[in-house]
């Protein structure tokens, strides 16, 4: 069986991430990759062997900058079955065109709208709605990480209402232009946060209300939870529940801040240090007066790439089998 | 009518804004205060006019650092009617004999337990349980900031069900030994954390849970809080109520964070800057579902200090009525 060409339409925080990893699959291939700087990460993808692809009009300063392209963005998408596009938010959604021009599937990251795809993925929550889509949204880190824990929690227990204070990390580690650098920023201060609807294009039947902060942090979103449920259950059932699955990882022997889960994952030897997992702190899974709470650690730049990988399998039908697809992309990535 | 005499145990963060809302007032009078080190601070304290004592075993090393004591802590205590114990949260306890033996009524803050004095305060909340008390803990900077809102909501709509994510600031902006610089610490991270109990303290009846963690922050915690009510109302309705009380401050006009609030208490000209209002963002209060939401910045440095002026009111008798103790304060400190 030949391989699925997947072309990366933007090689940086994830795009350079979904790249390696799809390089692990024996079902898909990465034919090129775009950047439109010659930056260090440009020299690394050379070196890594990956085909680098640039707009037309970057084609000469990236060769000025040492980077000759395979080509331009365009001759890349012609060579590919399918083009995540990982482009910054909102700028994936002008690609669209060019993805149509093509005839090729395409996936976007959750920083574009959900009415531009139509379908809005998460490989654990919906997997089956990807089924041979031409066009597939991959939801946020902070979606990813909600449609996680709310999914297996409901199907148990059925879920009556979520709340949630998202914490989120101001900036990426490698980003020095955003702040704050001390002050704590309601964002948005209007209630609730979009967060909450942003599941409900996962899972609409989900009553769910988010507040939102920035944090002078880089390294991982924090999440605490509420659920109101259903059907009553313990502590342990629900860390039993949680211990099942398979990208879920119980944080736990003094593992006491993100910084700390970040250390882990650079000791468990994971690429770039990366945490693919939700990290639920198994001390703090309580039933509380009949309402579940926990808090969960969120890494920003890489808790969606292994769904990016189950997307392209679903879109591509590769997989028709959400689970199967999940311990596939679980097990060539280390999870 | 001759003034109160009032003592400063521990000449600190909190020890001195106490000792100088103390003195706006003309009611009491401040007849010393402690420090354990002859540093900035206690060289202030003098050039202020405090009388500054020491523990007996710290008058020479006092001296040799330019500071001559008036005399022991002993002393002091001996010379006032009533002790505000400033000192860190467990020290204070130890100095409760001291306090017995010289006959002095004492206050402590909220990092002692309730058990220590059998009145946790709040002015707003519970002025007359103070009322000619011996030993009164004015309860901690969230559980101020906390009852300042729950009371009147509680009051005008009935409270149901209270539950916060409490936000803190890991270390004040004055302590260069704190961490963390870069994580998201959950702490504790057992749930629920020890704030919602403390709440109780004050109002038995509110049934809260909260959850915490510390943040690379130095100015303000931020508490979202949610609340179920008995009553309907309505979010405009809130916000008038919110309006009417005068410990707390809406804020609008373009203050997205924690830090701009901190720049308008320098530019309204309040001492060190001191934000000694709940800082509740106007737009953030909404009613959803039939819940109430917002946030709240909560001063940590000086949220307090306003209600240990009240308790010395009420504890001594100068003033029986609540509302008139508390606008009386208010008046003298420009709240």
């Amino acid at each position: 069986m030949s391989k699925v060409k997947v072309a990366i339409n933007g090689y940086g925080t994830i795009g350079k991430r979904v790249a390696d990893a799809v390089s692990l699959q024996d079902d898909m291939e990465i034919v090129g990759v775009s950047k439109t700087r010659p930056n260090f990460e440009a020299s690394i993808a050379v070196d890594k062997g990956y085909a680098v692809y640039a707009p037309a009009e970057k084609v000469d300063s990236m060769k000025k900058g040492g980077i000759s392209a395979a080509g331009t963005v365009e001759d890349m998408v012609e060579s590919a079955d399918i083009v995540v596009d990982c482009t910054p938010g909102g700028i994936g959604e002008k690609n669209k065109p060019l993805y149509e021009k093509a005839g090729v599937k395409a996936i976007w990251q959750g920083g574009e709208d959900h009415e531009l795809a139509g379908v809005s993925f998460n490989a654990s929550a919906n997997y089956e709605e990807a089924l041979g889509e031409d066009f597939v949204r991959v939801v946020s880190c902070n979606t990813t990480g909600l449609s996680r824990v709310i999914y297996p929690v409901d199907q148990e227990y059925g879920v009556k209402k979520v709340r949630v204070t998202l914490m989120r990390r101001a900036a990426d580690p490698n980003d020095v232009k955003k702040g704050p650098i001390n002050a704590i920023v309601p964002n948005p201060i209007t209630l609730p946060s979009h967060h909450g609807p942003d599941i409900k294009t996962v899972m609409p039947h989900i009553d769910i209300a988010t507040t939102a902060v920035k944090l002078p942090t880089t390294l991982m979103h924090v999440h605490t939870v509420n659920m109101e449920l259903e059907k009553d259950c313990s502590t342990d059932d629900v860390k039993e529940l949680f211990e099942k699955q398979s990208r879920i990882m119980l944080i736990e022997k003094g593992i006491g801040s993100t910084a700390e889960i970040m250390e882990l994952g650079r000791d468990l030897g994971r690429p770039r240090g990366d945490m693919w997992e939700n990290c639920v702190w198994k001390d703090s899974v309580t039933m509380y007066e009949g309402e579940l709470y926990f808090f969960q650690g969120i890494h920003q730049e890489s808790i969606v790439i292994p769904d990016n990988v189950d997307a392209i399998r679903a879109m591509m039908e590769l997989e028709s089998d959400g689970a199967k697809s999940i311990a596939k992309t679980n097990k060539t990535m280390g999870i």
